[in-house]
């Protein structure tokens, strides 16, 4: 059926949940109808295997509960969204354990971007790569004017490239022009040039947590039926692209990954990292 | 043949054509090779059954004529462009009724949409829904610049959702991420707004027929040649779409309105009208 | 494999390659990592078998020299950057060299549009049609701000139509609304109003070239493997697109140009050129 995503995206159990995860994340409720997600592992957000699956199981228990309309996602750190994938998840990994990782990848973001819930991700710090992963996969982006943020997808800056549904994700969001342009030169923009494109949807002056909550409860007054619906109708197609390339996806990410030409390319970031 | 629209389009003979619902819409010629096809179905021009197959027919009458190259959509309210599907055809409907109605409104936009005649909008009043159907199904579209009007889908904002090929319509027409945030919010855009993104053409200040007439025939000045292989080129997949899944369309449409979630928002909707 | 082009695009050897041919283009080094490739076919850089065969296969020879990175594409005729196809390939041709002719065309697009290159037109003349074609293929555009010029897909004004894989290029870069509107009228954009749409990147008060060398730069710092990566992910799919209809596309060109209609619209445009 055209217009309705695969039931399993919303029947698959969690993976590797366990008590010690779920402290990666803290989620309140500033409103009966909206839940807020906090990304908190410190120092920059990034994503590993754990805190992929545990942002992921979150989200699937906060949408089990049919009061809650909305989701904001937000960072502990105002400095930064989320630094993207851990990158030592990629130094010399096991192919198996870089297959496992990449799988919770795709499925946070099959999660995030197909939940019933309307989401908006508040963002008040950087958001390179794999946070602007998510900030994309979001309904809704709300940003921090602070001229001195980035967001964008500058993964050719450290050899690699981003995958085709991440790539597809972009060119939803600015076109497909812009989504070429961005994606080869590595591009960071600043929140005007985010707003310019589309990147972002609004960027705020002041407190950017209360105006991500003040869109999440305008969401959330829409009536159910017909949003959901229009989400399913809009994000149906990437979805099934994915769902049915996921062993193909995995493949050319381990493959990628593991060339040496790549490694020896994290090997360097990771130094020139240490020296900072 | 990739480039060519199925001849079906073009050769299928119009339905329920009398002479009493040729009152529900107004030929007049400007000059000898432009149409103007006013609706006038009081008081808001709803696209009911029989409006919609007018409309259809009539347009087919209008090529059939070859000295005729384009062809001018406008209102005889001129408050109103059309107020969209009139929803007498979805409360507590019968399912062949509701089929017959559906089946005329996917006629209606494939024969607008691929006519090989250049098509301009004359937008001078109101244009949510089904209005905002018809004028993108056009070539070319000219509103009043007007700060109270509005035009888009705001389908949601009734608990429905628009069908697969008017969200395609709008993605070909706004861009993949604008269409998503207006589908999703119902958002209807000012006259300046919808010209921003790319919705309109063109706003005008003064008489928007004569700059309607003005454009129809810098149109059919243009070779037909090459302008209708372009169309063909640019339209065809989109109507390729729909043709291939006109079943399933009106399967997702019926069982989606005769649910009783569906209808009792219908109801609820009437009822307020009712009370202005 | 999803994002990776054929081989064959690296692979096929250059037809018709001799020493009197490759006079029709100028190949420099301004730097180790950039080559130059300079249309040279006074006077306007038409696209003839010829001229369509060396710049191909000049772009082939670049592409094997593994320390070059980036290609800029300019013109010896400072007023025009190319002015399209050689209309002369299209009046009253033999069908043999009618496909013949579009197939050097089609394999020019597909060899500049996938090369591991990074690829920069410096535009400083007017660059309608082909010569759009050939600006689009590029990674980036830097344009003269003069604004006389003009860039676009002029081909309606002709009576003829581009090719879809033309239209679907233009639709990448300005984005379908934009292009089914410059298909449709054969409009030719200024500088400023190419800047605006995103049919070039940049405009130029002084020196094209040098900016062109400076960008050319830029991206041969970028590191190799992700950006070819990304490049192939990005354009693969209008690549393998074209190339599984090789041939439903030489038909569709040869039985469009020889039909009697189009032959006399080719006919009265050459007339009208000889009176200038």
């Amino acid at each position: 059926m055209l217009s309705r995503l695969s039931p399993r995206l919303f029947s698959s159990s969690p993976r590797l949940l366990s008590s010690s995860i779920r402290t990666l994340v803290n989620v309140t409720y500033p409103s009966p109808s909206v839940a807020v997600l906090e990304l908190d592992r410190p120092p920059v957000n990034s994503l590993s295997l754990e805190m992929a699956t545990s942002i992921t199981s979150h989200i699937k228990q906060i949408e089990s509960d049919p009061q809650i309309r909305s989701l904001i996602l937000t960072s502990s750190n105002p400095k930064i969204f989320s630094a993207g994938l851990d990158i030592t998840e990629m130094s010399r990994p096991s192919k198996t354990r870089l297959s496992t990782f990449w799988r919770s990848i795709q499925s946070l973001f099959l999660t995030l971007y197909s939940t019933r819930l309307s989401t908006i991700s508040c963002i008040t710090g950087h958001s390179p790569a794999g946070g602007c992963l998510l900030s994309m996969s979001c309904d809704y982006r709300v940003m921090s004017r602070n001229p001195k943020l980035g967001i964008g997808l500058n993964e050719t800056r450290l050899g690699i490239a981003a995958p085709f549904w991440l790539k597809d994700l972009f060119v939803k969001t600015v076109g497909y022009r812009e989504a070429e342009l961005g994606l080869s030169r590595g591009k960071l923009y600043s929140p005007e040039e985010a707003l310019k494109i589309g990147l972002v949807d609004e960027i705020v002056e002041g407190e950017v947590y209360d105006v991500a909550v003040e869109r999440a409860e305008e969401y959330a007054k829409i009536p159910e039926k017909g949003i959901v619906a229009t989400k399913r109708m809009c994000r149906g197609e990437l979805v099934r692209d994915l769902e049915g390339k996921i062993e193909e996806d995995v493949g050319w990410f381990t493959d990628f990954i593991l060339e040496e030409g790549t490694q020896k390319g994290i090997e360097g970031y990771l130094k020139s990292l240490s020296k900072k």
